[in-house]
């Protein structure tokens, strides 16, 4: 499996590390990026990310034999508008966005004939950091990429898009875009919200340096997530709003129920609950399934 | 400054790395340590933590220079019952707790005549990890440890407490006891049970496996401290009942905040919420406060 021409829509941590894996892999020609800020794309190029910066345009798309969509997933459907009419008949689309089902109706509407080519994917993995400079080759290495594909999706296209994530030394699982979408909002999107919401709290006090001198590891390791790009966590959130909702909704479920019991001081039911919670970690973390550490955070 | 004899109520983590910054200083003669399991005592021993099994009684206590006691802080009670009466008339004696105000109470009903030489202290460093096998001498080494001196608080046992902490590379900060209960609840009990609740959260699912399965570094350091002691952090929270609440009605307004703007679909806002949390915490971070990463977390 080799990819002549690849185009990265989005030349940020996603985007560029995959764009890096597949280098690092030998498993393609040549890499354009495409994106909004000629510093990037600069950067971008320095680094040997990206071979060329290009444009939604025949001359970078025609030719293409993957097109890796990386921006923020609230852009996608303009992306996808864009590239849609200059696409050639054996093109690939994929994306890397953090939400399926909204991402796939973008789809559904913009990318017309292409429609079948295009498959749904998003590596799960990811550092606080962003832009090209964020990138490197091993971002992937044994981490999971779901793929969502679906009824229309080409079966060729599938596996080429999987043979290229399996290159960049990912575990490829296939998911149903509905559950995809309701998973990611509780182990990812969730906590993403809880980490902004606290260090918002702590922000918004009248001597917010006084709390933040006594801030320590727990704090730090507890708000690392709060560091990450904000209008890429505006997007993702909105755009999976329904089961992110739910979620915030049970969590509030939670913490009236540790309220009830901080206030009846039932110090045996609130032992039971953290025991409960220490034991799950414990076990996932056991298990060897949590994801491996990112080097660069 | 020297301690002759010091004496560890609870060798875990907090107590052991006490003992073994001072040893490491050279700053101690003798450790003795006191708790309920033996063989967390007879491993303290083996590692070199204590020099020393004791008990609450004369032999241990009449010829003690120091005694801290990093108990959880639901036992300070009954140990400052158990020791008051077997200490010598200079024997200094502080602790280690999470919260203050109900400690100081504590020991005002408890230590009798020996209150003024009580030095209520909280070192503001430690890890997820528990037991004499957790403790290490660099625990310490930049960490903010806050002292909250009383009217009553003789001024050669907090200078004794102080430089002992010094002397384990700890930088001493004297607080106020509400001040210091309300700070801890915003950064750090406020947290552990944010961390506490969204694992239990997952863990409550009908296939919490399938959850787990997808989480990545992100849910793994936001719950890092929900694998925290249990019993330990019940104390805490139930010990700072009053801050801990006021925090979690506080937290509950921010939520009811984002759940708005998500139900609005309100981008500009919600994005203005997380850059404002962003910039704060990388603020925090470029200030240099933060605190040192745990070498064994």
């Amino acid at each position: 499996m080799k990819i002549g021409k690849l185009v990265v829509v989005g030349v940020g941590l996603i985007g560029g590390s995959f764009a890096l894996a597949l280098k690092a892999a030998k498993a393609v020609g040549t890499v354009v990026g495409v994106g909004r800020s000629e510093a990037n794309l600069r950067r971008a190029r320095e680094l040997g990310v990206i071979d060329a910066a290009g444009a939604l345009d025949g001359p970078t798309l025609a030719d293409a034999d993957l097109v890796m969509v990386a921006t923020p997933v609230g852009e996608m459907s303009a992306v996808f508008r864009a590239l849609a009419p200059h696409l050639g008949p054996s093109t690939t689309i994929t994306d890397g966005g953090s939400t399926k089902q909204d991402v796939i109706a973008a789809a559904r509407r913009e990318l017309g004939a292409a429609m079948p080519r295009f498959v749904p994917g998003h590596p799960v993995a990811g550092t606080e950091k962003s832009g090209a400079e964020a990138a490197f080759a091993d971002l992937y290495r044994g981490r999971k990429v779901v793929l969502t594909p679906l009824a229309e999706t080409d079966p060729g296209a599938l596996e080429r898009v999987r043979a290229a994530w399996e290159r960049c030394g990912a575990v490829v699982v296939d998911l149903d875009p509905a559950e995809h979408d309701a998973i990611l909002a509780s182990v990812s999107h969730l906590p993403h919200v809880l980490a902004y919401a606290l260090v918002h709290q702590v922000a918004r006090h009248p001597r917010p340096e006084r709390l933040f001198a006594f801030a320590a590891g727990g704090f730090r390791d507890f708000t690392r997530i709060a560091s990450s790009h904000p209008r890429m966590w505006t997007d993702i959130c909105l755009a999976n709003r329904e089961a992110l909702l739910a979620e915030l909704d049970r969590y509030g479920g939670e913490l009236a129920r540790i309220r009830g019991l901080l206030e009846r001081g039932d110090a045996k039911m609130l032992e039971a609950l953290f025991a409960h919670a220490r034991s799950a970690r414990d076990r996932w973390l056991d298990s060897g399934q949590e994801q491996p550490r990112d080097p660069k955070s």
